[in-house]
């Protein structure tokens, strides 16, 4: 099968209570795409400026991630966010967005990309995604996620697009805000009447639920002492649930608990280095082990 | 093999944003005493006043929960606390405490309870805590409880009871006071350097986590769409797990993880109604099948 990702390869300034990184690369589809990559040959569409580092560029080729949905705009700046972690990982404050080469960015799809069977809309704006829905051929899965500022900002599109997907990415947070529902049970059971046929709901250090028809999993986060950086968590979570669902070419219920599992370590490993410097030693024997340990957490 | 609680029975006045239910039972030993009466025949130790209700006494006998500890002070009036929850469940606030007769209750273990192998000291003054260990012979296990008002008013004495059990229950809000700790693995594992040999760490809607020498488990909460009364959660999933590790006679690690499972079974219970009157209906095959229900879960 194929999965083709569309969303955000950025700069980012991130600030924690301990250290501040200035610029690194970020970008939910940076974190998606490589978090797949160990799972499938993603595909991704996205856009950066001429200011993009060419080792990057270099390192998602060598992860074997199909790059030629990825734009550059010539003399273009790479899109910039910054923001502020609380002692709470699970607080973070946007400080900062320069959109630069994403301000008037409107994906195309390769033709090459055009059959893909799973299409992610990482978090971006909702315009984009819908966008993106005329350009494909019917594929077997579409997936999204967003943030908070989408749902506040641009509702209307937002649920149209949330209408038309099959699984939704939120978090707690965001759930609350989206459903009106404190009760994260009631709320998963909500979104699931309007439109996807999946919830995954992710609960930062707590976690995550998957809500189907006649489903309902739970999986724990992986147990880390020394969270360095949380961006990118969510990202590195869908890009192991949808790249091992790729790989198997099965939706399946067992299968998607066990996409879920493998979403939780992606997110377990980006966590435990500033950005995607993490990928850059993680091998595959440390996924199946994470995977493995977590059976060992959990059994009764 | 036998299990004494100590704590607090007592009329509860609760406020949700929903409904409001005034001088109702509750009391951290009433509730651990019932989900434990489940599994074996807990004693209980206590003080309430000539107010109390005698159906309630009568009730708590036809649990076979062992009475010769509860004192009834001839015309004195049963400790009272009211409390308000948020739409949050995590989150409550004391409104009022009437102390009554636990101003100067001096707890006086029966005899007959002396030579008990489980010891749990429900949540009640850390003072009160500590002159229950001069009066016993060596239990097997002892177990405690407390609340954040107890780690900010008595310290002193909460980390000196502390250092003397083997179990200690703790929410999240309260470990990170005690530990100076944001992230709850840390928080788990410094407590273990503080007396217990276990630490069951308990988060709510978010399920707990149970820390030991070369053992981390975690197990989900229910999910439960309607929590129609938080209070006594934390003291239900005490008594079932420790009225469980009582009926099995055996502290393994295999049992421990059972025991967290039962408790997390009773407080799951206790939710579904005002105060104890989930316990006036439940049915020991309820419990069993929702035990069943917790393994598809989290099964992958």
């Amino acid at each position: 099968m194929s999965l083709v990702i569309v969303g955000s390869v950025a700069f980012d300034t991130i600030e924690t209570p301990w250290e501040r990184k200035e610029k690194i690369v970020g970008g939910s589809c940076t974190y998606c795409s490589l978090a797949a990559s160990y799972f499938t040959r993603p595909k991704i569409v996205a856009v950066v400026g001429e200011d993009f580092p060419k080792d990057t560029i270099s390192f998602l080729k060598k992860r074997n991630i199909d790059l030629r949905g990825l734009k550059i705009v010539p003399g273009g700046k790479t899109f910039h966010w910054q923001g502020r972690y609380g002692y709470d990982p699970n607080q973070r404050e946007t400080v900062r967005t320069d959109l630069n080469v994403f301000e008037n960015f409107r994906p195309e799809i390769p033709a090459s990309y055009k059959k893909a069977d799973i299409i992610f809309l990482a978090n971006i704006d909702p315009d984009i995604q819908e966008n993106i829905f005329l350009q494909v051929e019917k594929p077997k899965l579409v997936a999204m996620d967003t943030i908070g500022l989408w749902i506040s900002s641009k509702p209307t599109t937002l649920l149209r697009v949330l209408k038309s997907v099959d699984i939704f990415f939120v978090n707690d947070e965001e759930i609350r805000i989206l459903t009106n529902e404190r009760n994260l049970i009631r709320a998963g059971k909500k979104i699931l009447g309007m439109g996807p046929s999946l919830v995954i709901l992710k609960k930062g250090e707590h976690g995550a639920l998957v809500f189907g028809p006649d489903l309902l999993f739970g999986i724990l986060a992986h147990p880390c002492e020394d969270v360095i950086d949380p961006t990118g968590a969510g990202d590195s979570f869908a890009g192991g649930f949808l790249g091992y669902l790729d790989k198997v070419r099965s939706f399946s219920k067992k299968e998607i608990r066990r996409a879920a599992v493998f979403g939780s370590v992606m997110a377990s490993f980006t966590i435990e280095d500033f950005g995607i410097d993490r990928f850059k030693t993680l091998k595959p024997g440390e996924i199946q082990s994470r995977f493995e340990h977590f059976k060992k957490l959990i059994s009764f």
